[in-house]
């Protein structure tokens, strides 16, 4: 049972994995040197602590204890009471949903690891936005996606605000970094997935074509900005255009995403 | 050709269409005060001008004034050029895209004349979110969608991050709002609308079913938090479901359109 411990100062040490929260340079720094990350409202907190992450301790205002009392009795990590103007104080911004979390980050899993069992898969490269990446991994769960791999330069699932906008699907979906960004392609495809870019290439072909009669798929997807590497996309297997209005603009990355799930998941 | 006028006092009476963009409260008030709208980023910008909207000014870098030279050409508004730091001074916000302009309101066009020979629709309730509005206009005007239709309460979609996250697809897609909320699916009904309904509901059929053989389409969409209102659950022709994995949350109202669009630009 986590222990309660009210706190009154904002200056208290012990908040410190809390602080200035919208200050996204210094929470790398912070979240990478203490290995942790940040879990923040009673639904995501549930499903961080229910995937096994181990806490750190739990940031709550008075009236949210009940209703994560269940996930508090299996933890014996302290929970720090606070008033809401005091959890705003320190971590500089309304806590809508009043309850935090701070999470050991555990090691990521092999690749290996990850893949076993795994017949679709999401493959980012340099999605660098996190609501992109949050929005990304919360469309391959719900559209029945198995697992997640990124590209070294992809940005952190585990970052506070790709956890929110993921609802804390990466807690349930397996993922991992690649360790090698060049190779990584061809060894998917050793590794027995057809690689499906989606990109705006010439020779790309509809989406509901390039996924027909594919067994085990990996979807690549490149960076808001200007999409895949040159290197991604003439190395996956088949490249794949969602069909566009004539003269109008690319789709996000994220709906990008949701169609192609969408449509693989059909295949 | 609009008259450059180099401005370097922040408080500048004229710099106050441009003021304080972060605060939305602030915003909402002045921008409906003054019948104005904010546009920013070259590319928006340029779609918002040739999109017929009438700018009241310019406020831009010496360093965009070359990219849309076009555009002030076609102007007699003034463009006031500043220092950067004066514009995040004045904004409250570093302009990454360096061109902001602020434009007249124009009045919105009648429920009819948006309709006139439109056959796939989108019909927003309350979708409070400014980034969804601006994606889901976004994915509608990719995906082959003629026209918006906004009940009462759904977020402006010219509003700044609105139209920032469109790119300008608010200007492309004619919209309007809906005069009337409570009746507004049976008009489109008798306007020879099938309405699609997209939620949860128990007799929701599969998207894939729903807009099978349908010509006109209306899709109606409910707001993020707690979806359609019961009213225009049960009021629209057709209920349709994303399927999806079992235990998932649903998808983002942003993920939902864009699955529902690519499926019914197929029916």
């Amino acid at each position: 049972m986590a222990e309660l411990v009210e706190v009154t100062d904002p200056d208290d040490p012990r908040l410190r994995d809390y602080r200035d929260l919208r200050d996204v340079e210094l929470r790398k720094n912070l979240e990478a040197e203490h290995g942790l990350f940040l879990a923040e409202g009673e639904k995501v907190v549930r499903r961080a602590v229910e995937g096994g992450h181990v806490p750190r301790s739990f940031l709550m205002a008075p009236r949210w204890l009940d209703g994560l009392a269940d996930v508090l009795a299996t933890s014996e990590a302290p929970c720090f009471v606070v008033e809401e103007s005091l959890a705003e104080q320190v971590t500089g911004f309304h806590v809508h949903r009043g309850a935090l979390a701070s999470l050991e980050r555990a090691p990521l899993p092999s690749v290996e690891a990850v893949l076993d069992g795994a017949r679709s898969l999401l493959v980012l490269e340099d999605v660098v936005d996190h609501t992109n990446v949050g929005a990304i991994f919360r469309c391959g769960a719900a559209l029945g996606f198995d697992a997640v791999l990124l590209a070294p330069r992809c940005a952190d699932p585990l970052y506070r605000r790709a956890v929110k906008v993921g609802m804390g699907a990466v807690f349930a979906l397996p993922w991992t970094r690649l360790p090698d960004w060049a190779t990584a392609l061809t060894d998917l495809g050793e590794r027995g997935f057809t690689t499906v870019a989606l990109t705006l290439a010439d020779d790309a072909v509809p989406v509901e074509e390039a996924v027909a009669g594919v067994d085990r798929i990996a979807l690549v997807l490149g960076s808001e900005g200007h999409g895949l590497s040159r290197r991604w996309e003439t190395t996956a297997a088949r490249r794949a255009i969602i069909p566009m209005a004539p003269g109008t603009d690319s789709l996000n990355v994220a709906a990008a995403t949701a169609v192609a799930c969408y449509v693989a998941a059909r295949r």
